[in-house]
């Protein structure tokens, strides 16, 4: 039987991302049937908490699932087999559980209300008390429900990466990468509470603060060590994790300065989330330090009066958009998002020794993550 | 050489305790080193979360790595060897880690002021935020201290417990323990904020839902898991771990009851949290609902008047405590830990084929986990 041709890159990329996407589904679901059974043995009113997580779960892009997928193909430099497929997807799946106990437990700290187009998990929870007429304070409550889901997901997901079968010591390998995110993102998010406070007194400015924030909360939990968790368990050596790492940090830096500008340039369809949101919240973007360096007495005055002011209104929050314009800090920001990206491309181009399937990968998934031709400045 | 005679059971007990508590301590150490370590890289700020870590570590009585422990020892049915011990020690010291994480995070979720004699961690973090004179509310700072240290800790105990080493279907049989005990632990928590909102419908009446609250937070994390896990990597049968359960159900509840007793008629010093704090807190205990039950008209005012009320003063919380011996719910819950502690030594007593060293360390523990000798009531 002649062996058929192989397909165009782009067709293999596309159906292993739609298999790999399926199965971190797949295997999310089946783990949550389980918990489930868990939680009804417990009461009817747990076993609710499954619900919960499972519609939070829904609508996220898997853009940390599919890093790390891409990342095993590429140190696999070939197609994947269906095993392993499946310990990518499991990874991935826990890395998916991962980022919703960091989501909840960020939103109540950020006091952010939306989170993928919908109320964030705290405020659904402070509806709920509300609409059941419950006692105590809504706000409260809302706080102590978003805390307890974060830790189940948090543990789930951990149970979720020690399922993966393997040889012992990748499967090892892959694990201390898990390992090294989970402290990175909270030591980062540490990072951005002292930094939101004024009290991260060891970043020599707003900017560098920032980007610290940046390089510890954003940068391993997105793209870096999702794709070196992949590329341990398919083996790669140390310099490649090392040199998929250096491009991993212009991809992620990138990735969250252009979630800063989308935060205040963007369409609320698109990022789920209010329009100004950083704005109104007085996260200390790099956007935000820029422009503050850039303004003159009356912006600056302009942004101590509205930046993290909870009231501001929406032409308050426009006044400091123009800001953010007219000093060219959102056209700096915009800049560095392409030249990081360049950057990346250029890095991942200097792997040779990665496989050509996984490396399209990694650059489509790169491409995604820090696209800004479509934004208006 | 003759050999030396086999020294009386509780020196035995006692040496072996030490051993645990050291070796406890050592891979605590150990680990922390590490991870301050990786935070070093990270800035000198996140290595200060270590310092906080390790102070909060301090002053546990290591109740549940030493059930964990006692319930090794009771399934090998004899004095264990050094690698054994040493990972029973090593869950030990992830149960711990886990309980600290529950406490940061419960405290924030009750709003206790006080832990272990000192003001718990979302109090100091707050305390910490105004010496600095740091940027936005303390409070919520606080909160948000306590949440990042507490998901550091639940991760890091997880990290613990996954460097367990020896026979991989008994390691597997206590990580599955050590899984329940996370959902359960915070299922738990779950019904407990359900509870106290006054919406846990599915439990029939007010002490029902306290007992379902005591059976799912306190008996699975304090007792019931860490016996199962120590038990489960020493091999013990399934009807073995049966039996134990039992035998924790009663122990694990009697302790939760004999606290909520500590918390109203207790000493301070002994407890660490200030007395009365469950009233104020409003925690909707066993010992309150047989206090309404009994109270006439006046003391359910009374009850309504300062139960939950923060700004309770000294002769209110103290009317409430003697409303509390008055209608005999001191004395009727005095009694169910006397009768629960009973029949669990009775269940231990039923389990011959463990052994004679580790049951008489499971008793000693239960004892001093059940003990109201000591109460004024």
């Amino acid at each position: 039987m002649p062996s058929s041709p192989t397909p165009p890159l782009e067709d293999r990329l596309h159906t292993l991302d739609e298999l790999l996407v399926e199965q971190v589904a797949d295997l999310t679901r089946t783990a949550l049937t389980g918990h489930r059974r868990h939680l009804e043995e417990i009461s009817p009113e747990a076993a609710g908490l499954i619900d919960s997580l499972a519609s939070y779960l829904e609508g996220g892009k898997l853009l940390r699932p599919r890093f790390c997928f891409w990342g095993g193909v590429a140190a696999l430099g070939r197609e994947p087999q269906p095993a392993e497929v499946e310990a990518l997807a499991r990874l991935g799946a826990a890395i998916e559980l991962l980022q919703a106990a960091a989501l909840m437990h960020d939103d109540v700290i950020d006091h952010s209300p939306m989170r993928r187009g919908r109320p964030a998990l705290h405020m659904q929870a402070e509806q709920e008390h509300r609409r059941a007429g419950l006692a105590g304070d809504p706000e409260e409550y809302g706080i102590a429900i978003a805390i307890v889901l974060g830790d189940l997901a948090l543990s789930w997901s951990e149970q979720m990466a020690n399922g993966v079968h393997g040889d012992p010591s990748l499967v090892d390998r892959a694990r201390r990468e898990f390992d090294a995110l989970r402290t990175e993102v909270m030591s980062g998010q540490y990072l951005d509470i002292l930094h939101q406070a004024g009290g991260f007194a060891s970043a020599p400015d707003a900017e560098l603060a920032a980007l610290s924030v940046i390089r510890w909360k954003t940068v391993p939990y997105t793209v870096l060590r999702p794709v070196r968790i992949g590329a341990a368990l398919a083996g790669a050596p140390d310099q490649s994790l090392d040199a998929l790492s250096a491009w991993a940090i212009e991809v992620g830096t990138a990735f969250q300065l252009r979630d800063d500008l989308l935060s205040v340039v963007g369409d609320q369809d698109e990022t789920g989330k209010p329009i100004g949101g950083d704005i109104v919240e007085g996260k200390r973007t790099v956007l935000l330090a820029r422009t503050w360096e850039a303004a003159d007495a009356r912006g600056r005055a302009l942004l101590d009066e509205v930046v993290g002011d909870a009231g501001s209104d929406e032409s308050q929050i426009g006044a400091v958009h123009a800001l953010m314009v007219s000093t060219g800090a959102v056209s700096s920001v915009t800049q560095e998002v392409r030249r990081r990206a360049a950057r990346g491309r250029a890095l991942l181009e200097g792997t040779a020794e990665l496989g050509e399937l996984g490396r399209a990968g990694l650059e489509a998934l790169a491409e995604l993550a820090t696209d800004v031709d479509s934004l208006p400045a």
